[in-house]
């Protein structure tokens, strides 16, 4: 990896620069936020935004500052163990579901932390120039990856949040909305053959990506584009959620314990189906991609159509052919837009996270890296299903053809929607 | 009522003041607080504290202001919605556990709903003048002893919040500690015959306080002062919590089901007893009244002690021949303190709710309050234990010999305590 | 209570004929039923036949047997765990809920178990003749009277088995129907005073009981029999279940979360109510008595005829003056019957359990027998509500005016009925 | 699928002659149970004994006779709700959880339902002849293929029944115990390459294995056995269940949130482990493979060892080449047995069900059967691991290399172990 990093972060006030940008997309993301907004935890899942701002700063302090600064002395010895996630290693950390009950410290005061953990790393950095040695820049890199990740999860996080307020006020009044019309779904062909999937050594990739490795695959076909809203009203409209042949027998029993019946965020109202958005509540959208989806409603709408999901394998080798543009956070529109017309694949980076058929496992060889982080990825390998190609909530540099996302079968609250394959 | 009332709040000045200084005191519990304590539900029992300043805002606004005042425009459109408790009368209302999701309207615009209301009510008031109707009376008397129990309810649960902060922070860090010796126990005997118990008509009192009506009561005996923490410790060091014979059948299973050991709040550190008090960790103090205890622990420490807990008819026939003095919520000691000397029955007011053994139910012929506010008190008659006397959480004009506290069995998050009686 | 013992098991034959008379019903009300049937245990808070067969005999030969016989082997090792129900003293047992899963032994060699136990019981007072000492009468009273109580349990245990048996099969194909019409319901006065209530010296009683006490009863009215199927289904059709401010908030939150709209058995078939009895499913039958009622339909029904129910004191004082006769089990209709014209209260004994308001507490003084036998009813004195004058499932000779039935709110699997009360 | 099962039962008698051979092997397996004993569900994942002889019956009344039988008439009207599992094309049927609650018909009855749905298959296929239709000949396969699952089922269940009377009654008394050592773990070496793997066209598969497809595997290693008890007592003694690193996220919760310490069966007694097994309670055998283990244990191991565990397709690669000879079903053993030494690799058919590390999903291009027996399957590829191999519990006509068994990561009561893998 030592030789992308190098790459990326040439010179220092490179680096400087990247760590100062991605560090301050995260506090911009909760300036329209108020203290008790940034506090709430909505369900066990989601995580406050005070929370996010902690951690990640946490992660800098302790796997950066902490080993790799000499005499560095912790910013505050409760922090350690307050804004610790899933590191056992580590040591003792706050339940998960009580992350909303850390009422202490205040906004202010973790806004605070992270500008003192961020003079620390930039005044590090500039001391080392170009001594740094190549711990540092992987942590360096892993650390901004992961703020990107808690990027995401502040968006998708805060959204459950102020929907769960009876009022559900919008992140932002000022968020402008699309209505172009989709162009029709189309197939594109791909042969069978014996492929390579996984990191291509071009630039940082998590382990969980390693090693690259040969896969077979049949022949399959491709949507154009994910599928829309209007065709999602199609399933339910001709009874998709009240029948079982559609849907995998967990699939089946979680919409009834959930009583769902419609996209996570749908509300009828007076007889409307209405979304509720980052700009609040507003009508349906047809030509939108559908986002909001378990994988048990993309498993069931893709038989109900008569196709399936794709695999990663086959997503991967279609998707690495179009470019990395789309629909991305930096775009502050916060919700998946209309595709638009074209020749290749549309929104396949952006918009809305694809569910895949394929469980989330270890690639054959892989190693997860010693120490705390290699608890990132791997100890996730078990009930959990890959998304691929990003969302209008992942930032435009953190997203690559073999970046494999992962969340439970029964998550909705991603920006998850639809792409059909078919063999 | 109607007589008392022109006594209390005789002219309108009067009248104003008390109003004004009781909602004060509301705004004055709050103010160690952050937006953050504020927002914080620790358990659906306990509720946030930025709800208890708006609730007992839209109970002036919802009884007095929108019936009694001609012309009144809500506040907000939502706030009767987000601010209603169990009355079932006047409309849906927030899920009782949800309502540490409310973030907006924040700490600030709750505080500025509650001055806007304020207004209105003193300058209605004061438009009135002596020609104060009485419906306007009862529903201004009912208001403010409501807002004296939310007073003592934020209390208790800001300190449930600050306890689920990992760091324990305190309330307040000027909160001074007594370590004064208690006096020894000793018992004061009462004689049987028939009696009278219920509201005596001087002052306010709750519905279920009525009517005042003939009980037999068989001879007993009332311990001189509340079971300390000393005493208290010396049935947890005879084995109190692993001995079932002590226990009752739904106790026993409670203690296990819950891995009670101790009194809510007591942490063992380093093989210590501390607990968790409104002035942060501190050491125990032996002479204390033993706090934060459920019916069932007390009810096993009684037996424990070869004694019982009193019925609610003892309690009140000893109690009114004692003055209403005491450690009250405006001592702002948050906490009990040590018994002091002297003839009578220490303690009786104040320092810590004594569980009866009574269930919580109507007295004959009681009727409830027409309307909504008849949800008041008769609704919860099941399954609730009385307790009675007050505690260190509870305004001093609030308590009264007749008054009747009333929790299920197994909540300790009250400052409750235990009195012995024997037969 | 040795005077009254030395009365009804005044010879050592008379003793050994009830005894022999008693222990043969409840193999007479298994008879019935299959291996299977009396195995399975439909919910935690009912017992297989099974076990209600092998507990009632282990009850004989812990108490009288073991301590009394000297050199008496049980019978087997395993038994003393496997059939103990809730004597903590006594030592572990199986889990309430888990009752079921005993298989082993069957049926069968539970019978045998029973035959011997009865053998070495009824050799032991043979031999004893009229040296019987008055330990020995009290635990063989206690014992029968504890067998009659597992009688109706048997009863009302096999209902709830053979009810979650899909296609409903009935406790016995030979069961009438009386559907004569039920008498109006009229009001009964009686006047305000100090009166008694208790154990009235004469026979056995509970320890729950005694002791026999004073009680200030105001004048109030009693309804001069049950309320009926059809007054019932006026209620419901009233919108009964659907309107609030009938119920105890917890009697709300119950019905809701069990999804309660009728009494327990009844179920709504091509839109007609059917109920499920010991003969199987059968159409409503108007005139007879309501059954199979929570406390919390209890208490909404009352409020919503205006009137209340009674307190245990009331009923007490009013029932005694009535004569103990009525359907109890020995008629073998398993069911109430309609109410026939006469000047008293009808149906006070017999037919349904009549849910007073009263909480089930200590009377003044009460003392809990010593040692195992203690556990019998003073350990259950939390969250139940009392219950008074028997039912169709009753044994004739084992209900009194004294007598105390107790179960918690939301128990609805006894007979349970209602009878109106007023100020 | 016709070929073989011409082959296969190829004419009628033989055809006969297996269907009656596989029917009464079930009836045999009942044979040392009791009434009691065959109706107690012990968990909702385990079934009665009663619902597996009755269930089975049912698959063939309504796959073959009805269907396929001019004029049958089922043999009673609610077998087919009482007797259907998950087959929600047939209609509605009983809760999963629910089974031990259908105490009628009885057990005798339903040896009766069997005997008369046997003699109307027989006579049907006699009358037939040669001239079956290859429906009939399809239904039938998979109908016996059906019979032998559920006949390794009442083994496992009944096995968990039996475990929850607190007496541990052995299944059979007469069951030998061997305690050969097992030979040393040696690993055996396959090339990187690509492959094929699924049914392979020669006799019976189900639709899970089908189509046969290319995969590419890298070098491989097996180990040459399956671990021992010994071997998983040295990952106990090293503190395997007290460190979070050997775990994955799920199975650290999972072995905290139950409890668990060791393997399912294992009851420490005195200091000492003994084990459960089809023949009472046992001290533990060192050489025999361990068994009963959650795929969190058994991965959990694996890491502990340095080893992993195998793909699906790694495993069916190298036990193609291995004889499908071992401890199974006919044995009559009910427990896995120490390995005998040998050039290959021991016991990968019979024994215990080896966990692999692959999830359940669908093979490329997989087709579905059409209608009910669609989702036989199909409905489960989600949140399940597959298992390869086999135990001594499978009949040894079930199993082959390409045969794949599901179940959750958690399920234990299945014969289940460990052979260990690496790169």
């Amino acid at each position: 990896m030592r030789e992308f990093l190098r790459a990326t972060v040439a010179d220092e006030s490179a680096a400087i620069e990247r760590y100062r940008s991605i560090r301050d997309w995260t506090v911009r993301l909760a300036a329209p936020l108020s203290p008790e907004d940034c506090q709430v935890q909505p369900m066990p899942d989601a995580s406050p935004t005070k929370w996010h701002l902690a951690h990640t700063t946490w992660f800098f302090e302790t796997f950066l500052l902490s080993p790799h600064l000499p005499g560095y002395r912790p910013y505050h010895p409760a922090f350690s163990f307050l804004f610790n996630s899933y590191y056992n290693a580590v040591g003792p950390r706050v339940a998960r579901a009580d992350r909303g009950l850390i009422t202490r410290p205040g906004l202010d005061e973790v806004l605070a932390y992270r500008a003192a953990v961020d003079l620390e790393v930039i005044r590090r950095l500039e001391a080392l120039g170009e001594d740094r040695s190549s711990e540092i820049d992987t942590v360096l890199e892993l650390g901004l990856n992961h703020e990107q990740q808690h990027q995401e999860l502040i968006v998708t996080d805060i959204k459950a949040t102020l929907a769960r307020n009876p009022i559900r006020p919008a992140y932002r009044d000022d968020l402008e909305v699309l209505e172009s019309p989709a162009p029709p779904m189309t197939w594109h062909a791909f042969p069978a053959g014996l492929d390579q999937i996984g990191q291509n050594g071009i630039g940082f990739a998590f382990d969980n990506e390693s090693p690259r490795h040969a896969v077979h695959v049949e022949a399959f076909e491709l949507a154009s584009r994910p599928v829309t809203v209007g065709e999602y009203r199609g399933f339910m409209e001709d009874g998709g959620y009240q029948r079982a042949e559609h849907w995998l027998s967990d699939g089946w029993a979680c919409i009834h314990s959930n009583g769902w019946d419609a996209p996570l965020y749908w509300e009828k109202i007076n007889g409307q189906w209405r979304a509720f958005t980052m700009g609040g509540m507003r009508p349906l959208v047809d030509s939108e991609p559908v986002v909001h989806l378990s994988y048990y409603e993309a498993d069931a709408f893709a038989r109900w159509a008569g196709a399936r999901l794709p695999t990663e394998a086959e997503w991967e080798i279609a998707a690495r052919e179009e470019p990395i543009v789309g629909n991305f956070l930096e775009n502050e529109a916060f919700h998946p837009r209309p595709a638009v017309p074209g020749t290749g694949l549309a929104q396949c980076f952006g918009d809305v996270w694809e569910w895949t058929q394929s469980p989330y496992t270890a690639y054959p060889g892989m190693r997860a890296a010693a120490g705390a982080l290699g608890e990132y990825n791997a100890k996730f390998m078990c009930n959990q299903i890959v998304l691929r190609g990003g969302s209008c909530a992942t930032p435009a540099s953190h997203i690559r053809p073999s970046y494999r996302n992962f969340f439970p079968p029964e998550a909705r609250w991603q920006f998850s929607g639809i792409r059909l394959a078919r063999s």
